[in-house]
């Protein structure tokens, strides 16, 4: 049974990519691209939607296809976990349709992420460095302060990490208690760096990219798992069974402040 | 309640830092100090025998101490899967007794070998290095052997990694098909890498060490345990709330080759 | 004034890197592309003949430039140093011609190399680790075993490196006393770390690549410099202004093993 | 011939150091030990005065010396370079005398920096990451400050580095146009990484301590250099012959800013 696409945001960068990814799989079929002046009816009638495109207009093309009763895979960053309530709960009243969202389709920084917030309950010193080209404006990256965010929910009562002299301007800026320190650099791509101090011991998370081909597994487990999903499903790590029972991943033992996983009721019934 | 305390072992480097730490504590006492001409029968009456002598006595040991209806925590590599079996089975019938069993005491080492099983998974290529002191006369070292074997455990069905010219000299040794590269070195005491290659991208889980002292925080969590313990108790993490549902970490999801975890009646009734 | 190309070679990976860089000079002009097919005779009458062949071809037309009167810029690897005594010497006869081998066009790792000749003379711990692609078919890395060579010969009367146990098979493979380690695995391009082991200290250059793009620097700086050179050049660092007076580097204290720098008479008189 | 030792400071961290050195040395000998109630008499006669007090009282130390013809080697960080200057030109006329001042005795560090030195001249993106125990109250370190402040005087006419978006807070610290990031965590004693970003590529030089034993090969070269020295010397590095000509460690070619070698009578001419 062949799926048939409808791409937004077909000529960005992540468009490209889509677009190619989906040219090569047999059960995929891109019918639709659609650009800044095409109307969200194009889309009608497809069996999925695939949305890269920029955070204000993302919201309008969801809404559009839940309300055809389409499925939607968000590649888009800046879905805040305001708006994923809202639709969690639009979506508890529609069992047959699924929205995934997935801000960052690189498996390596997922996992290392993960891997972050197991860490993060044994050692009280931790910092993150990152590194991007120097053409990159903004610092911290959205994944350093996506992993700092999510290391600290995943402390519970442990509290906030010691981060002595953070006044200082050499201290990096903190994001949820752990300092960042961002490099932007030419000659680098992205690397990231988690550091959890012990007593006299160290252990060091790194993720390297060296292009956006990085993205591409997570871009076919996406896909795989696009048609058939039910409920509001964020983050790559929630397709992956990483074995990992964090607060940040789990939805059995659900932490207040965590960003990753949000279900409406039909989510909480299924096996995510 | 204080803890009467047997140190077999005293005066080696393990048997001082366990010394030192049971003195710092208010609920141990260490009541009788046991090196190489000591008879077994000075252990008698302790709440708990601490074994850190070598592989070679320390099976006469924890017997002994079993037979006195006396918990053992044994700080000494070398016990092989055959051996713990055995002991598994004698405490199966003895419910009120305990041994545990830790091979490597470093907080961080034992996460970052848990992480890396977590991560194996992943990716098929997959390769240690592992840096020591210049004196030290082996390779690979006991951890970069048992990472190797657990990921492997982990990896399941995935099997073997992608470990092209493996014949060649430079690249290293293989363990469970995970290639090992060993780096004597003066100015280091013990650094170990696991690196995973994927699509242009690369994570790697650094551990480093720069003193003993980093035993200290395992020591503690294992003395904790030690008196209640029940059946047997293998690897720090199996004293740690790692939230991992790994193979090689989970009781619930035995993985035939998995030497960490064995408790006495499972243990017994599996084929460990 | 225009300097008038051919470029041997000219359908390879280097030629194509370098067609692209002639085409975007103003003043180079690229005239003839030989390939496997070409006469030889279709490079005379440039000002500059590129040759990016291979080994078994590069000699023949370094011979056949010279014989016309063209300077030649050789960027094949695999020139033994008896092969350029040879020629050296059939430029001493020739004092207004010159060609310029260059085995590595990549700045930052010909830099590294030349840095790791500094450090070699203070540490008798050295060891190197490199990690190329998973297609990559030969251990260790031509880069590895020139860095090993080089750092030897510069530490002169200091002898060999201590390499403990470099029997065992996880000790990785010697070269000139010197451990070489070689990773094979996806999602890297090219990374070479050289690790020096003091009393409690190291000192780690890194460096890291992650396109053939690194390699443009260098390739301009050699084509600024082959239409003038004078007798034989071997190195990109020689083009370069390292400020480094080391055995490896300079002409002032020639080592007697250094494969570096060859220079004839002419090249002695001249400032190379 | 024995060399009669006086040592101020000598119950401090350092003056430990120097002391067991000391010690182990046939051909030295401590005589004097000064604390801060000590008369500055008390090392009248010796060969050589060490100083390792701080630096308030460093100044009163080495006058006294100088006006006793007694040697000293000055282990003291906090000598600005207008004080230095003032020492040099008084020392000019006392052509049989020396004081050596040496900031840090780390062979590997003070290597580290003199090789970034050299790298600095060739890359237009540089940022320092340095890491230290959360006990140091301080930040950036010494050690990154006088690397940067090196770096930027090899680098000449080249000028400031590109250091895109330093006023956003997770950029660092700026010194002499260079990013300085400060780690503060359990577990590491001391690490600094200089990173060199080019096109597609990276060099990074890294230092690891992990004791102050790392002092003690630089303490012995300094020993050994004190007794007979004449004029001022500054830096390890003067002490070692690297094989580098760069502004900052020769004589030859002195840079107008580089405060890193002061000779008496050249110190006197120049504008150091």
């Amino acid at each position: 049974m062949t799926t048939r696409v409808a791409l937004a945001g077909a000529s960005g960068k992540m468009g490209r990519l889509f677009s190619g990814i989906i040219d090569s799989l047999d059960d995929f079929e891109l019918v639709a691209s659609l650009g800044s002046s095409s109307e969200l009816s194009e889309m009608d009638g497809v069996d999925l939607v695939v949305d890269v495109t920029v955070p204000g207009v993302s919201q309008r093309i969801v809404d559009h296809a839940v309300s055809q009763g389409i499925n939607v895979l968000v590649g888009t960053s800046g879905w805040s976990g305001d708006r994923i309530q809202v639709l969690a709960r639009r979506l508890d009243a529609l069992p047959d349709q699924g929205v995934i969202i997935i801000p960052n389709f690189s498996l390596g920084s997922v996992l290392s992420t993960s891997l972050a917030t197991v860490a993060a309950r044994f050692f009280d010193s931790i910092e993150i460095v990152e590194s991007h080209r120097d053409t990159k404006v903004d610092s911290p990256s959205g994944t350093a302060v996506r992993t700092a965010e999510l290391m600290m929910a995943a402390r519970g009562d442990r509290g906030p990490v010691g981060a002595p002299h953070s006044d200082q301007r050499a201290r990096g800026q903190q994001v949820a208690s752990i300092p960042i320190h961002s490099l932007r650099l030419q000659g680098v791509v992205a690397r990231q760096q988690v550091v959890f101090g012990g007593t006299d011991e160290l252990v060091t998370i790194t993720h390297d990219t060296i292009s956006p081909s990085s993205y591409e597994r997570g871009i076919r487990l996406a896909l795989a798992a696009a048609r058939t999903a039910r409920g509001v499903t964020v983050g790559l790590d929630s397709l992956l069974d990483l074995g990992l029972d964090t607060p940040a991943t789990s939805a059995r033992k659900p932490a207040p402040g965590a960003p990753e996983h949000v279900s409406g009721q039909a989510a909480a019934a299924s096996a995510l």
